[in-house]
């Protein structure tokens, strides 16, 4: 009954809440995920691979593409574009997959304006000390990098009333399950239905007006 | 980390749906769903015993329940009251049990006014021509019934946008293991996990602030 269609979801959390494990989780575990990559006119970091981490490429290639309506949403951060292409999430979409954008608040809310059909996934530690513990165990980061970090969190807390869904990365296996679970459910939400529920209302009309 | 809180659940859905059934279904299936018996003031029919279809009551007695804010909606149809206590919905929830409410479009409107954190699901079957079959499989009803019943789902499928889910009731089990996946999954949502996110929230900009 539902529309065949991919859902387009967005997956954004703390810095540390695991969201990348996560996305390889969904990948590995379940054949109908497609991960969106990002387009982007900052330089590559090094083992950073076009096609993978980003698509890199040029302003002027970057500003034809927004000309020509190719991206879904785009952002310009520091002097460098940031963008989702549209072709690739379009693709995937048709062919059924869940098309996942690990983006952040300010993004999320472009998608959900632009595609009240997505559905925005809020990633969080089980709390706020084990955020912070996870922050400290990778062992790279120095602490001001850290208190930034935190500082951002607190930031991006504000936002979580915008997300469609909270899960709390505590058990790997179990969140990528339950995520799978919050995209299975959101395709019986109305929005994602409007085929099957204009026919069936077609029918009863045509029913009440005496239309065998 | 969800509020331990049952969910205040709303089933609509077009008469001959199945929406008995499926409670009887999850009442069976589950042991966390309590189902909301409403209180009325007209007559038992034949076979409906008092506390199990509804609580039979009079007028002194509503109007009293109403004035002493102990119903969660009430409604008026053709000179009977009809209404839905609030003391064993809020004992059921309070315990963790999802309480299920068997109401029409307008109830669940002004249960989802009242309480946003609600959750309404609507359920069809497959097809508007199942739907004719079913009731005319019934045997029972007279063709002016079945009439008035399909005109009065044409009425009802109006509304359905204003429901979180809908759902197709084909294959009775997957249906009722459907729904409660559903209600599983609402759980995860923001409005439902207030206390969660207030707290994690708290200690983020705690930190932020460089408290320890």
């Amino acid at each position: 009954m539902a529309d065949q269609k991919g859902i387009l979801m967005v997956l954004s959390g703390f810095s540390g809440a695991g969201k990348g494990t996560l996305v390889k989780g969904l990948l590995r575990k379940y054949d109908n995920y497609a991960l969106s990559v990002s387009m982007t006119t900052r330089a590559p970091r090094e083992g950073e691979r076009d096609g993978v981490e980003y698509f890199f490429t040029d302003t002027r290639h970057f500003e034809e593409t927004i000309e020509q309506d190719g991206l879904i949403e785009y952002a310009l951060y520091c002097g460098n574009y940031y963008g989702t292409p549209k072709a690739y999430v379009e693709e995937q979409m048709a062919a059924g997959r869940n098309v996942i954008l690990e983006i952040e608040l300010q993004g999320a809310l472009k998608i959900k304006e632009k595609f009240p059909e997505s559905l925005l996934i809020f990633v969080t530690p089980p709390s706020a000390d084990e955020l912070k513990r996870r922050l400290e165990k990778r062992g790279t980061e120095s602490p001001e990098v850290i208190a930034r970090r935190l500082a951002r969190a607190a930031e991006e807390s504000e936002g979580i009333e915008a997300y469609d869904y909270i899960v709390v990365n505590d058990e790997l296996e179990a969140c990528v399950e339950e995520i799978h679970r919050l995209v299975d459910a959101a395709r019986r939400a109305p929005v994602r239905n409007t085929k099957f529920i204009n026919q069936i209302r077609e029918e009863l009309q045509g029913f009440a007006k005496g239309e065998e």
